[in-house]
């Protein structure tokens, strides 16, 4: 028994995707479950800062964990770990996820008992940023160790973005990432973003992510 | 005065890339200049690798680098600082170069008295290895920080390269990089990919990779 299944996940066939991604949310907006769309490059810690906020908020709300991937099955195994409901999604080889193919992710872990529903989308921060997924809200993951010059060369990702993680600060010692700088680039792209730094590995500040969370999921079932 | 200039290239009109690329291969034969496609998801190093690489060869070869992103022009100015010939490309959005997009950049660099030519492509696992760029080879930069599962999760990108530079090894200690786990997982996606532990910023292993490039260039000049 896998505790999860896997879903292939098939191109949309919708032309007007800002549309169907507006329904997805009048449909999410009835079910009462809010729908976070989480990206960043690959290896920048999106799994583990997962299993941080599942063990921070599983006593408090449902959570269902849809992993997107072009192959393979191990994060949806590590999720899995974590008791929180996981459906793994495989996208063809696409490197992106648009409303069409979330609904289908959705269907396939079933939302009817879910508070808070997370889409990992496929590492990417070019054409993952191209494409509004019908999510509530759009978090992204930028580590430490990928240098704070990331804005300058992705800025629609951190552009489009409601909160952005800062992830494995622990190791900040060992790189030459300027925090300050990092948040000047992205506040001229984005004045509204969420900036908060956090290491998953070791749970810092993660009670602070936990809280935005809390919050936007209590603004949506209000 | 930039010491180099910025290039917005077009999306290929081509209807069969795999043919462009031969016939780009072909060009870059008849003129022996080695072209070089090295990819990597951001903040991986490729651009710190390739500083350490020029320093380790321009006293051997003529060395042109085309630096490809969305947007900004950061990585140019690093690499104009070696005194390498650069020219930076923007992709107009576009996550990935094919061989017309590349053939574009060679003509805006001008490869008349390069030996050795590096397109940087965007940072990017999944994109940029489905298309032949007409590189004479393909590299790819995995550091440590990323993780040793990555082979799993985008294994085109490990299949299509020729060299696997394992980068940031320096800080091995504060990740839980296995190594040997890696090469067993990029090993049986592609048994011949010659696999290089480096770190850019120390300088370890930049010899064996150096030592990897002279031999191709030896090679393609035949």
């Amino acid at each position: 028994m896998e505790g999860f299944r896997v879903l292939e996940i098939k191109k949309s066939v919708f032309e007007n995707n800002d549309r169907e991604a507006d329904k997805l949310r009048e449909e999410l907006k009835k079910e009462k479950t809010f729908l976070l769309n989480l990206m960043s490059s690959p290896g920048s810690g999106k799994t583990t800062t997962l299993k941080a906020t599942i063990a921070a908020l599983k006593d408090e709300m449902r959570i269902g964990v849809m992993e997107a991937d072009i192959d393979s099955d191990v994060d949806a195994h590590t999720i899995a770990e974590t008791g929180a409901k996981v459906i793994q999604l495989h996208t063809g080889g696409m490197c992106h996820l648009d409303a069409g193919m979330t609904k289908q992710g959705l269907e396939g872990l079933g939302t009817e008992n879910i508070d808070f529903a997370i889409l990992e989308n496929v590492g990417n921060l070019v054409c993952p940023a191209e494409f509004d997924t019908g999510a509530v809200k759009n978090a992204m993951i930028l580590s430490v160790p990928e240098g704070h010059d990331k804005p300058l060369k992705y800025p629609l990702m951190f552009s489009i973005c409601d909160v952005l993680l800062v992830n494995k600060i622990d190791v900040m010692p060992y790189f030459d990432f300027d925090l300050e700088k990092c948040t000047e680039y992205v506040k001229k792209l984005n004045p509204n973003i969420r900036i908060i730094p956090i290491s998953a590995r070791t749970g810092e500040g993660i009670d602070e992510w936990a809280g935005w969370i809390r919050a936007q999921v209590a603004e949506w079932n209000k």
